[in-house]
């Protein structure tokens, strides 16, 4: 093994983007719990969490546990007449992503929603619609990528051609079921979209954002029940393969299948192969191993590297989402960008072959 | 994580099959060095080798420093010509590894090649004839399972139930290319078969094995040749997807883009999904670790486990073919299972689209 350590992350800003009171949001819909992933984010890289709502007291009263500093409003009305609120975050039932993200973009607010952002090409076109009409962000928390550290230093480790050109981005993203702790709309298809639609998005938009794409196909895609019968409408499994438009090969495989011996929810896995060398994240835990998370593994021509980037590189994402909501702008990621990823999940998940 | 290590690898036996001279084989066509492990595995099980033949000399006298104890033939003739040679080994230019076996067959003895075993549909035709015509066995060395103590350990892992029904299949085969090292056919798409017949015959193989099942179809396959146009024949890279008839997911990638500074010829990885749990295999090293080969790694209901298996399961495989080919058994490989396994990977050869 050729060890070279030729390359160090790039950390994220040590400092908030904003000053204290300077990007005012509020958290409406808090159906999934990833809102307190995406607020904890933009409050991290210096928002501020004015108002929380949803029409769940328990729901309410448990953000405001973790968000002490926010007021409880009365109603969705309240928070989106508010003028000091720049952005809405909200991680509702996923086909009410879109409807909500319409009327906070009317309100004249930016929108950052969990993904999977929408559920329907129809609700995509309205999105396409409002957020041009109105000139307001649709904004999506791939967490995956976006709030993952291996995710990121594999994006500036390919900015910096360590493995050349991309020509294959492979993911594996599987998840941990524990049906008793889901709500209902959880295994209803109609609301969450489809495996392929639901945590296939994350694995789209990194086969777009690591081969530079704009644009690419499903090639092909497939989805099962393979053990839950008391959940029909659950895909417990699914895979795609994607082409770029700029040629390269995706593939991810998603899954609900992770076992309870297993230290992490889920043994997130991204392998990117490129002419001159691959990256290997293992993102969330090294298997069969003590030693966290943040695990990016480089093989080039001169190396052969374990890099270990827990607590060395940050979310950058975050910082630069609000940036762009004051200055306009579209460095965190493009409004295209977002809207492609959105379109292909749902197309994926259409054009899925079901395996009897 | 839960560390159990519930489960021990099976050693293979650690005597020969055979007494010495029991069983006498040749080795004819040294055109791939896999002949090399194959005649390994064969005389570590007892076998030796009477004859070697190959038109090119200095073949035959390579070969003859590893295994001094052979005869040097004056022809195929006088090697098929012996009826104490009980199998021939080959590893013949691939698209002419079936006419070898025909010959092979047709004089009365087992043949055992090198994968991929053939490269056309029509070739499969007449070796599945000449098999049932003359009761002969027409073996394949699937060398990344039936040489590799992961893999074999991964099967005896499947069989006591460590994963539950085993769902999908996913295997990595890259390969480094070392275009200086590889003779002109290698770069011959009709010689070589492309990258799905040749080295893609691995991966399918361990799709029906792990999954248990008798057939498959190819639902999606590609090819490209993303970095070679001065072997414009070369496939760099391949991917595809089957289904088998037992329902499972089967996946692969290959490709020739292994880069100098990893330190070894390829990071052979399978991912094994199960109801219950999943393996990995990290066949023939443990990436950024001096680690050598040989990582498993189980996590299931109970256990997260890295199980180290070099040197402690051996290869049955070889010792289980010639008791086959002396008792007329079929406990090391079926012939079905073997042809099917040279059928897909055709097929999944000729449906592959090329990206461009």
């Amino acid at each position: 093994m050729q060890s070279g350590m030729y390359y160090s992350p790039e950390p994220a800003a040590g400092k908030p983007a904003v000053a204290k009171g300077e990007f005012p949001i509020a958290a409406v819909a808090l159906d999934h719990g990833h809102i307190y992933g995406m607020c904890e984010g933009l409050t991290g890289a210096g928002a501020n969490v004015k108002w929380v709502w949803d029409p769940d007291p328990k729901k309410r009263g448990d953000f405001l546990k973790k968000f002490p500093d926010a007021q409880e409003a009365r109603s969705e009305d309240e928070v989106l007449a508010d003028p000091g609120v720049k952005l809405v975050a909200g991680a509702a039932v996923t086909s009410e992503r879109c409807a909500l993200g319409l009327r906070v973009m009317r309100a004249g607010k930016d929108y950052f929603t969990d993904k999977a952002p929408l559920t329907t090409l129809e609700q995509l076109d309205a999105a396409k619609e409002t957020a041009a009409a109105t000139g307001k962000k649709y904004a999506v928390y791939f967490s995956e990528r976006l709030h993952v550290e291996t995710a990121v230093f594999a994006g500036q480790l390919i900015e910096q051609g360590a493995i050349g050109r991309v020509i294959s981005v492979m993911g594996l993203g599987p998840h941990r079921l524990s049906p008793q702790s889901r709500p209902d709309w959880f295994f209803v298809k109609e609301k969450y979209g489809g495996i392929l639609c639901d945590i296939g998005s994350h694995q789209i938009e990194q086969i777009l954002f690591y081969t530079g794409a704009k644009d690419a196909s499903v090639t092909y895609s497939r989805i099962a029940n393979y053990s839950h019968p008391e959940y029909p409408e659950l895909d417990d499994f699914g895979d795609a393969s994607l082409v770029t438009d700029n040629g390269a090969a995706g593939y991810f495989r998603v899954d609900w299948f992770t076992p309870d011996g297993l230290q992490m929810w889920g043994d997130g896995r991204s392998v990117i192969l490129g002419t001159e060398g691959f990256i290997e994240q293992r993102k969330y835990m090294n298997l069969g191993t003590n030693d966290g998370p943040g695990h990016l593994f480089l093989a080039n021509g001169r190396e052969e590297t374990h890099y270990n980037v827990h607590k060395k590189v940050g979310y950058p994402y975050f910082g630069q989402l609000i940036l762009d909501c004051l200055n306009r702008t579209e460095n965190a990621m493009t409004q295209e960008h977002a809207f492609k990823a959105a379109e292909l999940c749902v197309r994926a998940q259409l054009q899925a072959v079901t395996i009897a």
